[in-house]
């Protein structure tokens, strides 16, 4: 199917937007009127722009307060349509879309609507244009998509067909289902944008806070499937604005876009992508530093041990258990610090995961690898960590370590025994696109996104992980930019005895993050524990949450750069990430770099 | 009346929060419970430092889910309460706030409810405590204070008492009127808060939405005049909390907490504070520069004539009828650049004005002015811009211009009259503040706040006005952070005859912001004009609006540092800014930008 974004789902100026939907790969725009009025192009400079773009124009918008008028104002609103119906012809646009009115002066009336439609339909087709007559959700009189249909079908013209927006429909509650009751062929034009389930007033929902398919709650899917059976053929084009996109680049944001039509293409039948290759675990996580001392140090008090270097590259990796920590100090795309650059996933099928990632708009890394490496494919995630996926010690493929030869032997069982999760920051502008980065590219589940108060701010965090939870990667970012210095990404070890590994890392010299004494005072208030085990977590630093399966009890060491450890015991099937305990984490932090000025 | 506020309305840490309540001059904290848990202070440490500050600790909050759950819960919950009223003993605080409960536990029995508060009030009167139970919007069972106060009635236990939250009142759409009926000395404590009036999920609008009284749409006033009539003699506490004040600074938050509350006092007849005086005009604006000749080309090109110029400063004083702007060269505060520093504001008793402003936590401003100087009371709004209260040809007052030696005659009359409006773009935590700021110290009217589309972010803009719009000033705030680089400060100059006006500014070497040729074409299907009217406006790069009572026609200089200037024609009593255009206003903008690379 033809794909298509409306202008106005994007930031900046006219070409800045066609350029990025035409990058992205979309086949066509909706065109913003306001978007036209502020360009400085011509409207046959913009259908020549469109054209060497490779892009249709699909749709003008909107026209709002047509119909069911009185004589005069209608006579007025003909008088503009025959303006805009000019300009569409320069413009080389087709279908123009006229929302419900919102006018007070609109009376309710719709055989006044299907009689004035017919007559703006009449002028549209001495102009070869057809008019889409679309419900919007808070329209004075006509507000659900039936009502609308009922009054194009009644007014019976060629020229006149209906347009369907999936926020205003689901946004009411509508059931998508009546749309098989409209002819495909009279639906003219089909607007798509999800939503997050919000119980607020639908104009400032739909205004400041749609999402692409996928990034909401609504069914999207569901109510395409509706109209794919009607035997509509126009794109299926997505009209999303919320106040974060409009501040985002429009490059990245049209790529997300197209992600998520790709996703909803394959979720409806209609897109044949590489099949998602969940991955099976952790193989590793890679670190860039300028300077491997500090972080090797920290490596070694966690009981780490360095096994192998890269046969070409100024890379070591650092075993424990399952849990394997490469230490780059070479030339890297981002050295401005420590920080985690690169995951390694294990995958059953490296090379169709990539290909789904590639199918899916992932940039695909180069390799700069030397000829005997191993083959390994990367892509980048949205944030620009760079995703590897690769397979350790499979018979059947490549394996990443041969590209190390051994400096020592492989350590003795260890108390960390794999990469529990990996917490990465986001971008402000990309958090919705990151859950569904790794939800469509890499098959992994998104759990609900949680609150977090930092003293300085709050933030969102949302998990994905696979069905066993061999994957974790816990996805945050400021619910407004903020100086992120001190939210460092963070990697969480996991461990069968949290506190023999924080005793052991503390022996070996490390420094865990201290925690406040009134934190305990009120774990004290909350659960029972066992004689002396509170005294042992607090002298620790030890901190404990509880949910409906299970225990979790955690400690942090301090940060390296913008990177810092996280010990966990998970027992009994726990499934969260100790989230109630974050905001004292949080300030232990800021407590810690304002004493040490880091 | 006592003031009190929520630690948690307040970012930092605990001590942070602790010292800006104090600076602001509250007599009281409420501390939230995690600011507490994730202090280094024990709560001793933090009562020495309440008492050093000179703050009481009026409640400790919150416990939840305490109330009509079986037996066993409520074991561990007397369990739990006793270890937080030891705490509050080391604390000091003598009262605790107990919310509705949400547990799903919890059971819709109000007899249950009532003998288990009673059993936690033994408790507590036993530590010399008292139990404030308050009916949060969202409680399982009990959602509504006169439903909280009915259970608190029934039990009939001396230390158990009510809390009424306005935003849980007010926000149900509860009627306030029925608090009269409440004992006062039952009524424990009182939470203050107002919130924008969305329609959205309670619960969110709660946790993100709150802001202090008179910044949002509640009658919180009222609610308190019912309060006071109980004779209830605790104090106003605020809790306030959403995601701007998490990210903006302790400081400016508690004042603007603090003047909110004192406004509120003044409104409920409770504040003995100087009249607002209204400011009856703009006597002047103030621009400093490090070079003043790009802005005085600008200025002579406008019609502007240098008159006079200060007499121990370097300010040179530039009139065209009542239009009067200072140009400031000399060391300023902001010297980074052009920028609207100060405004003159006419004042009918400035002595008066400056006293309201500084009992209201304005900074009074230090005069630094030669001994000669007629005096000048000026006061910092929270953007740091100047305000001076002062007057003009009035011999009953010293004259600003006394300070001024004339160096040219005054001009003849001339085609700008005087200043229409500023516009000054605010910092982005201190928005709701500065509406506040300029209802409650200046008396000014804020009409409601309005978005304007950015190609790169949407704006918020809201106007505060004197009753005969002889002043006007349009605050402006990004919708999230942004650059504002190109969001500059501008001065509209009101004109009779804005056409003449480019005109002349255009021959007199002007360049006005080219608007682009689609927006004349919309102008045209929009509105009918005279011959030749349209093609004026297109050449001269005039925009226009109409509202209900009159039309709007206006244009923009080019931009120096960051200030620009702009002339309007307002007819027939229009009452906007051109909002409308704002977009296409901003597009233009940002392309100058691009091309000149400014």
């Amino acid at each position: 199917m033809r794909t298509s974004i409306a202008t106005v789902s994007l930031s900046g100026s006219l070409t800045e937007k066609l350029t990025a939907a035409a990058r992205a790969g979309f086949d066509g725009v909706e065109i913003f009127e306001n978007d036209l009025l502020a360009s400085p192009l011509t409207p046959e400079e913009v259908r020549a722009r469109c054209a060497d773009l490779g892009l249709t124009v699909d749709l003008y918008q909107p026209m709002r307060d047509i119909e069911a008028v009185p004589g005069d104002e209608f006579a007025r609103n003909l008088r503009r349509a025959r303006h805009k119906f000019e300009l569409m012809r320069r413009l080389g646009a087709d279908t123009v879309l006229v929302c419900s009115s919102v006018s007070p002066q609109a009376v309710d009336d719709d055989a006044l609507a299907a009689e004035q439609l017919s007559r703006l339909a009449d002028l549209a087709r001495d102009s070869g244009i057809r008019v889409a007559y679309e419900a919007l959700a808070w329209g004075r009189h006509v507000s659900t998509y039936d009502h609308a249909w009922r009054i194009v079908e009644s007014a019976g013209h060629p020229a006149l067909g209906t347009c369907l927006d999936s926020f205003h429909i689901l946004s009411r509650g509508s059931d998508p289902k009546g749309i098989e009751d409209i002819p495909g062929e009279k639906i003219f034009f089909l607007q798509l944008a999800d939503a997050p389930l919000l119980a607020m007033d639908v104009l400032q929902w739909s205004r400041h806070y749609r999402c692409f398919p996928g990034q909401g709650g609504f069914d999207v899917a569901g109510l395409v499937r509706h109209v794919l059976r009607t035997g509509y053929d126009g794109p299926l084009s997505l009209e999303v604005f919320n106040d974060v996109f409009r501040q985002a680049e429009a490059g990245p944001t049209a790529v997300d876009a197209r992600r998520s039509l790709l996703v909803l293409q394959e979720t409806v039948g209609r897109a044949a992508l590489p099949e998602p290759v969940v991955p099976t675990g952790v193989a590793f996580a890679e670190l860039v530093t300028p300077d491997a001392e500090p972080l090797t140090a920290l490596l070694g008090a966690l009981g780490f041990i360095r096994t192998a270097r890269h046969r070409g590259k100024p890379v070591t990796l650092w075993e424990q258990g399952d849990a394997r920590i490469l230490v780059n100090t070479g030339p890297a795309v981002r050295r401005d610090g420590t920080q985690l650059a690169a995951i390694g996933l294990e995958s059953p099928d490296p090379a169709a995961a990539a290909r789904r990632a590639e199918a899916l708009l992932a940039p695909v890394l180069p390799r700069r690898r030397a000829p005997e490496d191993a083959p390994l494919d990367a892509v980048a995630a949205p944030d620009g960590t760079e995703l590897f996926f690769c397979a350790t010690g499979r018979p059947d493929l490549p394996d990443w370590r041969a590209d190390f030869e051994d400096t020592d032997p492989a350590p003795a069982p260890a108390a960390v025994r794999r990469i529990d999760h990996l917490a990465l920051v986001q971008p402000w502008h990309h958090f919705d696109e990151a859950a569904l980065f790794h939800r469509g590219v890499l098959g992994l589940h998104a759990q609900e996104s949680v609150d977090v108060a930092d003293p300085y701010g709050l933030l969102r965090s949302r998990a994905v992980t696979n069905a066993d939870g061999s994957v974790r990667i816990a996805l945050t970012v400021g619910a407004a930019p903020m100086d992120d210095t001190v939210h460092a990404q963070h990697i969480a070890l996991a461990t069968d005895d949290v506190v023999a590994s924080a005793r052991r890392f503390r022996e070996a010299g490390g420094s865990l993050l201290p925690v406040p004494a009134n934190y305990y005072d009120d774990l004290a208030a909350r659960f029972e524990f066992a004689d002396g085990e509170l005294e042992t977590y607090r002298d620790l630093g030890i901190l404990y949450d509880r949910d409906a399966h299970g225990a979790f009890r955690h400690c942090y060491t301090r940060t390296v750069g913008r990177v810092f450890f996280e010990l966990v015991q998970r027992d009994d099937g726990y499934r969260g990430y100790g989230a109630p305990n974050a905001p004292v984490r949080l300030a232990a932090q800021h407590a810690v770099r304002t004493l040490t000025g880091g």
